[in-house]
């Protein structure tokens, strides 16, 4: 048996560039694991016009993990290939985990003014399967001045309940053992009730995590005014949407934001992406940074049990941003090359 | 007749205190306001168990406009005030357009690293009486493993292009003449598609409004990493909330936050008030700071058509805060006298 089998969906852009180092990476540290490419993505659409067509959602679905680089391109209508491919395999896979991990790295610089490496250090447990982005809205009436149009949050206890306690469990395996919920009570009653309820039923079972709630308004400002503050964050899908990109923001932009969209009983295959896009205006030259997409690859092999290549992975990257020269250009695949030797 | 009625609710902890500096001030530059004073909020709340009795918003109905200081204390369950006293005034008086301006002032200080002053000047324009505002939820199996929570986000045609239409004729009368509009297209297809096609068929009206769209995650991220790009921003209540929050932010905290819950047709009072809270753990000491309070009040001239008194105010306050010396502690009386004498 493999040790690995893993789905590459490549996507657009940048996202094959990026990817082969990820692929790269894994293949240096984790001997034996086997790759099937998919080509899907904005060139797949445009020459099939399918998104995802179900023999291949059922060919990844054999799969350990995927391994995405980012789709996207001009020539498609917004929303149809995030929402084809992206949220559907959230949804289908039942990848109610959106993992977002956000630090400060040695080498790289916070806009904020004199934040310091290591002083922030957060993960976003988002979760990924429930709340506005069902798609359950309807519109009435188009296009006349009576025209209504709803979205409608659904949210059960059974989906908060698994994610905070997944947000529980990681942050008991932290050094500070702090958990935020990150939701709007005050205005959003019945949802913030249901939240708030399974997380005070949850924090019981974890009496050595301290736990703090904040409005997502306050927690927006807090993610720029005191992200040191944060150490894991549980929160619903489009709080989490929203305050992973200030987190992303803060901690430098998303030069190396990673993230994975898991399924932590591995029922389903999870997906590891970085949360950059496909950059039509970068793309071909070679000079995108890997770092987030082989920052996601250890999120990856973490999600897949093999910690110790995960750290070797991550610490890998970690050194190779530190040793740059600032404002020196990159190559794409020196940047895969050296982390590779490192391993 | 009377040049000004206006209602004043000062309400909890420092709004009392920050209130009477933004009266002394309109005082100072608009003789003959006459102002009636509502002891409304926490203590009102706990003393006769009800928020807004009819009687008493029947009275501030027949006000110009309402100056608000804060509400809200530990005493209170949260939700309830706000609830109760703020959303109720903001749906009851029809304010849909909430006004929140986010200039980074002389004399602040931005977190983010090396922007000055001047640098950041935006304001963004929030939906006030609809989206996933308007308590529109619902909870079945409470408190069992089976419960759900629904939110509704309502969105009508009417409510939508009144406020943008409030957008393009404020970016209209700004230098830049830039108008973003801040939603989630890609994931709220029905909301967001009645929202930017909207703003599309009201651009029409305003060609020398240059357009630009953003979902509300990128748009939070560009707050961050370049305030500079937006001058103002129309978008739903929800996104308003938190973006202005994060705009508030960057431009140094809630220090110097003013906020309008605008009914444009003055067939209702509006609501002018600091963004920030009632800050029980620094009440009754004198040291807050009045600069939110009375920029809130010269919102609150300039609805009312006095532009040049409006214009005053916000000079006199910005020329106060750039004359102080970094660190030094701050009175609230002195500050209120200082900018009032200046008038
Ligand atoms: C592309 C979009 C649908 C997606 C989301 O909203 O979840 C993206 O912003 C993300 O954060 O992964
Ligand atoms: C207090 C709360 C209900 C309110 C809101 O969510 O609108 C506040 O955050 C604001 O921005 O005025």
């Amino acid at each position: 048996m493999s040790v690995a089998r893993i789905a590459v969906v490549a996507g657009d852009g940048i996202g094959t560039e990026v990817t082969a180092q990820a692929r790269k990476v894994i293949e240096a540290v984790l001997p034996g694991a086997e790759f099937d490419d998919y080509d899907l993505g904005a060139r797949f659409y445009n020459r099939t016009g399918e998104v995802l067509p179900q023999a291949i959602e059922d060919e990844l679905a054999r799969h350990d993990a995927i391994l995405l680089g980012a789709i996207g391109d001009p020539s498609v209508p917004p929303g149809v290939l995030e929402r084809g491919l992206l949220l559907k395999l959230r949804f289908d896979f039942d990848q109610y985990v959106n993992l977002r991990p956000s630090k400060l790295w040695p080498g790289t610089t916070s806009p904020l003014a004199g934040l310091k490496p290591g002083e922030i250090d957060m993960v976003v447990v988002r979760e990924g399967t429930e709340g506005l982005y069902v798609g359950a809205g309807g519109v009435l009436h188009k296009d006349t001045p009576a025209e209504i149009a709803t979205e409608e949050s659904l949210n059960t206890r059974y989906g908060v309940e698994r994610v905070v306690r997944d947000a529980f469990a990681r942050a008991q395996r932290r050094e500070r053992r702090h958990l935020t919920l990150v939701h709007k009570t005050n205005v959003l009653t019945k949802a913030g009730s249901l939240w708030a309820r399974t997380f005070a039923a949850v924090a019981a079972e974890f009496p050595e995590v301290t736990t703090e709630y904040q409005h997502v308004d306050a927690a927006s400002m807090f993610m720029v005014s005191n992200p040191q503050r944060f150490d894991v964050v549980v929160t619903d899908n489009l709080f989490g949407d929203i305050i992973t990109d200030i987190a992303a923001a803060v901690t430098g932009g998303i030069g190396m934001a990673a993230s994975g969209s898991v399924n932590p009983e591995r029922k389903y295959p999870s997906t590891f992406e970085p949360v950059h896009g496909s950059a039509p205006d970068i793309a071909g030259q070679g000079i995108a940074d890997p770092a987030a997409a082989i920052l996601s690859a250890s999120l990856l092999l973490e999600h897949l049990g093999h910690h110790d290549e995960a750290r070797r992975v991550s610490e890998a990257v970690a050194a190779e941003v530190a040793s740059r020269t600032p404002g020196a250009s990159l190559r794409t695949d020196e940047v895969g090359d050296r982390v590779a030797a490192a391993l």
